[in-house]
């Protein structure tokens, strides 16, 4: 059912056409795409650092949905509209370091619900937010 | 258990001390306060708004997540260490109002763990986002 | 859009025609219907009592699954064809009482997906299981 | 931190010492035991089929909370009081095979946390049901 596959420039180009704009001033970057998976790097910046010392989980949310409406649009082979339904956040571990990669999966695809999971690690490989989801895919 | 009311002044005054400067910049207004429970106004500014033409989930999420931790600081009667364990976030409906209201209410306080709910509507009163929330209460 | 309200007793005939044995044998009753909600009440039978002395959360998520359903049924005026979407259950309080009280109510109805929350309590009034969960209307 | 590692047998036997009456009769079938992780088989009786021909959501929440248990006990080492602070189920698929593989596995183990992940598939190895949660654990 997936169309060409699209590579992480033609990925990133989408960024600013699709999202708000305090979202694309995030600077997320597509480094890897695969059908139905993206893995997306995000710098901590120092904006999103609250009084624990440590990334806001907010932060990790707006990355977490952000990333699974690109695995969508990869699996799609272009960007359709298409909401959150419900997204659910599991905070593992605090984030401390400048960077984090976050890795968006599709689990299934259906003609009007698509569901996903989402990894947030550090750079060390450990497994910081976990998230999962519903989207409708409204064309 | 619950210490002096916190007015929604001294709240408020909280959050530049609390939040990420990512969060501080939502100008979340505080108008409400009342035992464990929060409401605040949410400027839906230009800048959340996606391709769609409607508020991004991600604003919201953030403003769920942040509205929780003021209605635990007003639970407490003063801003104490806490994480959030998970967050879950239902959209009900899109939101195009240029404001939104934001309800947070402590469910439950335990000892180490806090449970609460956040309701989003819009100014026709209709409920928009729905989130449940688990905190971990550090010190 | 709320078709003529079902009874209690219109609601509770709906439950065997409805539901798994396994959740029939539950004997849920009907206590309240409003439209979009209801309230039942369950025996906290001792087969539902775990090492801990107290009822396990399975049977918590199933009457809370099995609630919504009859929210959505009161609701639509009658039985439709439905499916469980996500369903997301915490667990604020153990239950130690011989008899819970289910409430579910839809937050929302859309044409084609549903949404809605789930409050047990003891008899004491303590809220002890909150649930929120999205339905696929299938007809 | 793992202690030696239990068996299938060692495991199953603390089935009918750690559930409630209600869950033991579900007959669950420990197949495998890896540290922070269990596969179970879970045979689907006609008392979990519903008027739409397919097995209940709530058994299968009921199992995804029963293999989190059991694999937090292989990451103990033993059975250990702890109780579900949430879980968050997705129904991706209908379940219409007699049997299904559920899998369960430790995210991250902490001090007085702990998050998992569970997985309900189909003989097929289709993804049916997938679930996520947070255990307080309680000694």
């Amino acid at each position: 059912m997936t169309q060409a596959l699209m590579t992480p420039a033609s990925l990133q180009a989408k960024i600013p056409e699709i999202f708000a704009p305090w979202i694309i001033a995030m600077d997320l970057r597509v480094i890897e795409v695969l059908p139905g998976e993206v893995l997306l790097s995000m710098p901590v910046k120092a904006d999103y650092v609250h009084v624990g010392g440590v990334m806001c989980g907010q932060a990790a949310m707006a990355a977490a949905d952000t990333a699974m409406v690109l695995a969508l649009t990869a699996e799609l082979g272009e960007f359709k509209p298409m909401t959150t339904v419900q997204l659910q956040t599991s905070f593992l571990r605090p984030i401390s370091s400048d960077q984090v990669l976050v890795r968006a999966t599709v689990l299934r695809r259906g003609k009007s619900l698509a569901f996903g999971s989402i990894d947030i690690s550090s750079p060390d490989g450990k497994l910081a937010v976990q998230a999962t989801t519903t989207y409708a895919l409204l064309a």
